[in-house]
């Protein structure tokens, strides 16, 4: 991170507007680069410019996701990319085994049921993440599992799955398929899609991508392809081979792209591939750490089990006396800070930060010293000094020319 | 339309790149200002700025649609928003008619078989629309039907629909459902909602709107919301009850919105708006009798039967030695103009414009004297100065101050 790089945060906004510091599980920050390629001429999607367009866009999506098949794009929003990964596969009476321990879990688990389909549930409390040999066990139990999904990293809690490599070698051993329902995380933490034995990992343009939303984003396996092409679900627009047949043949999209996100996406995709995946994921990393040390430094209580803490969505338990609704909107009113609270039953007790997407020094301490000025304001003795010198130490061992 | 028009559109690209003039049937020409309000600051989907600009979009909406309740818009193109109109209404089973004269409408029929209920097809010719006649003998042999799809504009072909008002009457006293796949022509031909007696109209935000691509309107009736929430669908992407429930308590959406987009469908509203829907139909009226009149004055042969000639798209046949490839690909570089051409069986056969969104005079006789030179450079003696007379006595007739 250097000044130019503040300075271009500073002046993101195209519009004149003041652009405020956005620190939600996505959308994030998005690149200045990034949203200025959204303003690029309107181009016909079925012309030879879309479809350059397209397999550029497919090619370094194809680099990231580190997979032999190429990468499927939607024009909606992740929940659609977790629904196509089952309404493509699932059929009634189908077994599907599910990670649920927050909102996003519980979702994926009731998509499930809509195709008739029976879900096994991985429970863990709020805050924790199932295990391994939870996995195992109900593998054992229903070797007839059809898939299993994994929600990489539970967004309304800040749980993450940290055995992803494992589930997909024992996946493979009962010939299931393994879906990552990774939105918050993907780009962030490493699943390379073929090594990991992974069969189909499920993101969106707003997460770690650090792009506006309105994309999702699907990578396969072969074996997951030759499926979905086997036994093709009847509907269009989330129907997986219309769109890989569409691309195999134009290079273009079955249905109307949005086509300003695809310029962004792009762009996105460019900055990523400049930066290196590795030293991207230290990046998320070392800025997850720096506000993890960070928030216990100033003497607030971290919220959820300390092993399966995400790299990217950071909660944190408030403390005594400190209303959620006072603490965000001075947060955001006073010093242009937006972070998000907690969901369901958890809402007013905790908030959470996403630190993904461009995050770098300069967001982290920002958000730090909001946070602490703010908390001093509203009687809670935070201990920003020591708070500021816990996060240095963790980002200093970021590698990223941010 | 002034000077100052021209050089907006001249100078729309915001990247520096040249803009060619788009006279696709969607995506179209996007005003200056619709591109710019892209680039407004990232906010959450979750913050009272989000739910203001929600509000803001959806009561305009509602006045344009000149609908009962909230209209829903979904983050993905157009085939959602039909696909959407379908799922959360049809059952296995059910009975449903669907005009089909082109490949939309064909679209529509699968999409109505994917969802396990039987369509019954009303054809016409390609180029031709089925009667109404057509459809009230279908009622009668089908009083049990459940619902009616109209494919309100063929955008394959350039065939409309002009009994939709009387669909609406016909539909109604049989207890079915109205459905107009209104893609290509909502915003462009009048049909309000509630006069009419459409229960659902679906468009999407590149069209009529002259909005960027990736966002998917849907109006509704009141009866037609009671029938989707009393027999809810199980799957949540297109789960229509969720984005009017999440609207209803929230006023934001279920699922992550394309922000940018949504910005984008406020200014493009506001312009329509401000336009007024009346002057806007009599403009896209007359723009399209100015392209049919023009073309045919210059010794071309118009596709399609007469009386069912889109407003929106100009389908015309090709003369003897003019390759389709040739002739758009040296219209495009060359003229910077940017048409589609044919369908299927017809692909070489004819050329399609797109005379829709911001479309004026600028638009229409910049075209017309695009395709006549280019013609005329091809070896066909097109009589441009009668084709652009033909044109004038046309477009004088428009209102509009655009």
């Amino acid at each position: 991170m250097n000044s130019f790089t503040i300075l271009k945060m500073l002046n993101h906004s195209k519009s004149g507007k003041f652009q405020k510091l956005i620190m939600l599980p996505g959308p994030t920050n998005v690149p200045i680069e990034v949203v200025e390629a959204m303003t690029s001429p309107i181009i016909g999607h079925r012309t030879n410019d879309f479809s350059s367009l397209m397999d550029k866009v497919v090619h370094k999506g194809n680099i990231l996701f580190e997979c032999d098949e190429n990468i499927v794009i939607l024009t909606a929003s992740g929940t659609a990319a977790v629904e196509a990964s089952i309404t493509n596969i699932l059929r009634k009476g189908d077994k599907a085994i599910v990670t649920v321990c927050g909102e996003f879990g519980s979702r994926v688990s009731e998509q499930i049921s809509g195709v008739g389909a029976s879900p096994i549930q991985l429970v863990a409390d709020y805050g924790d993440y199932p295990s391994l040999s939870d996995l195992e066990r109900a593998l054992e139990t229903n070797p007839d599992t059809k898939a299993v999904y994994i929600v990489t990293n539970e967004t309304s809690s800040g749980a993450m799955c940290n055995w992803l490599k494992e589930a997909g070698d024992l996946t493979s051993k009962y010939g299931a398929f393994l879906v990552a329902d990774a939105i918050s995380n993907w780009g962030a933490d490493k699943m390379p899609l073929r090594d990991y034995n992974i069969d189909c990992i499920d993101t969106c343009s707003q997460k770690s991508i650090a792009a506006p939303p309105g994309l999702a984003l699907i990578s396969i396996s072969t074996k997951y392809k030759d499926q979905i092409f086997k036994d093709q679900q009847k509907l269009h627009f989330l129907n997986l081979p219309r769109y890989i047949e569409f691309f195999d043949k134009k290079s273009q999209t079955p249905f109307t792209p949005a086509l300003p996100l695809y310029f962004a996406l792009d762009k996105a995709f460019d900055l990523m591939l400049d930066e290196g995946m590795d030293d991207r994921y230290v990046r998320h990393e070392y800025c997850g750490k720096a506000f993890y040390d960070a928030f216990e430094a100033m003497g607030l209580k971290l919220f959820g089990v300390q092993e399966v803490r995400s790299n990217t969505v950071i909660s944190v338990a408030y403390p005594d006396g400190i209303k959620d609704k006072d603490f965000r909107s001075s947060l955001e009113t006073q010093y242009g800070v937006v972070i998000a609270g907690g969901f369901g039953d958890y809402a007013g007790k905790l908030f959470r930060i996403g630190s993904l997407g461009i995050v770098n020094q300069y967001h982290v301490l920002t958000t730090i010293s909001a946070i602490g000025n703010n908390l001093r304001r509203l009687g809670f003795n935070a201990n920003l000094d020591f708070a500021l010198d816990a996060a240095m130490k963790n980002l200093k061992n970021i590698r990223s020319k941010l």
